[in-house]
């Protein structure tokens, strides 16, 4: 039915695959790095948004759904086909913004400072889903408006574990940890938040500043330190 | 002569006099980050150029000399009142880039990892001055164009040391240290490469990638690390 792209699996994960492959044939016992129970997957997220199916018939059209342009890591989570237009809160425009799908409860666009700047304003640094008393801003769809009252956030870095991946760090849900990303521009993400949800699979967001800061390649090497 | 900007002193130039005030007065000894025979100051360098005598003259007209927009912390350099356009490989554009003073034997384009993405290729990460082998642009000015050959880099992060400063952190030129940034979206930058000279002053230069990746404010704590 769907001509969605079903994305190629992530290097880290054939990388961790043939790590624990190898190890096993030579008989020799794994470095920390291939023993833990899952790979690590360190993902960029561009700006995009969350919507209600409220938001989305209002911005394309009475009984919308959201079309499936890319499934994301995250099992069910997609990329949509759709994207909208942003009207700041100074009338500076953000176009082709990524919605993320399915709908949520809540609406909330997810910018990087660098965007920020460019709408002209401080964007509050908050863990997603906490918008209380942020800055809203004005969506336009093909076939209309909708307006956000609060919702325009940078999100806080963070990390998705399963249960299995938070008890091998020794970590607990809304700990931090740090994410040391190697490489001639290497550095250390420090307060990583911890999100454990038995339907997470182990991989951390970082937005476009941070992976921009450090010039995340697919081959650069990343470890989570507690 | 000359109603260039004198900037008020750093922030951190003052809390480090205070720092010390405070302390003599209260008869104590005084912590290590105030013992140090400097304050440190991190400038974050929004995308820049500099320019030989010659360029400039291609850009600006025959004879034209740079005229101070704003010193800067490092003595005699300045950010001058000229701005330029540049056309990228891929005829993308950046308008008002910032020419800093004074002249220089080589052109140079430092711009960070975002302006890349945007001129539509990737940048070299390379420490300013080592721009052999990299992409050029063309430059417009209002006298004239001016073809670089090559120069157009991102300028890898580094700390500009007095000989003092390299000593009291037992660090030698060419070495490397890291600058451990707080805040809620702290980070810890890795390989910031020493840069000590006679005339420099202690200062750290990321670019807006990296000041934006953290979030880096004027009362961001920041520290020196080996």
């Amino acid at each position: 039915m769907s001509n969605a792209l079903q994305s190629p699996p992530h290097r880290a994960v054939v990388e961790h695959l043939v790590r624990q492959q190898v190890y096993a044939r030579l008989g020799k016992p794994l470095p920390r790095s291939a023993a833990s129970p899952n790979p690590l997957v360190v993902n960029v997220s561009a700006r995009h948004c969350h919507l209600t199916p409220e938001a989305v018939e209002a911005l394309f059209g009475k009984g919308h759904q959201l079309q499936v342009h890319k499934w994301l890591y995250q099992e069910g989570q997609f990329a949509a086909k759709e994207t909208l237009t942003l009207i700041g809160p100074r009338s500076r425009v953000i176009s082709n913004l990524r919605i993320l799908g399915p709908c949520r409860n809540l609406n909330q666009v997810e910018l990087a400072y660098t965007d920020g700047i460019a709408l002209g304003f401080e964007l509050p640094h908050r863990i997603s889903g906490d918008i209380k008393g942020t800055l809203g801003c004005m969506l336009m769809g093909p076939a209309g408006f909708f307006e956000m009252e609060q919702g325009v956030i940078r999100a806080m870095r963070h990390v998705h574990m399963h249960p299995t991946d938070a008890e091998y760090f020794g970590v607990k849900a809304g700990e931090s940890m740090k994410l040391k990303i190697g490489g001639e521009a290497g550095l250390i993400l420090d307060k990583m938040l911890c999100r454990v949800d038995p339907a997470f699979k182990l991989e951390v967001h970082i937005d476009t500043d941070e992976g921009n800061a450090c010039n995340l390649q697919p081959d650069t090497p990343c470890e989570l330190i507690k």
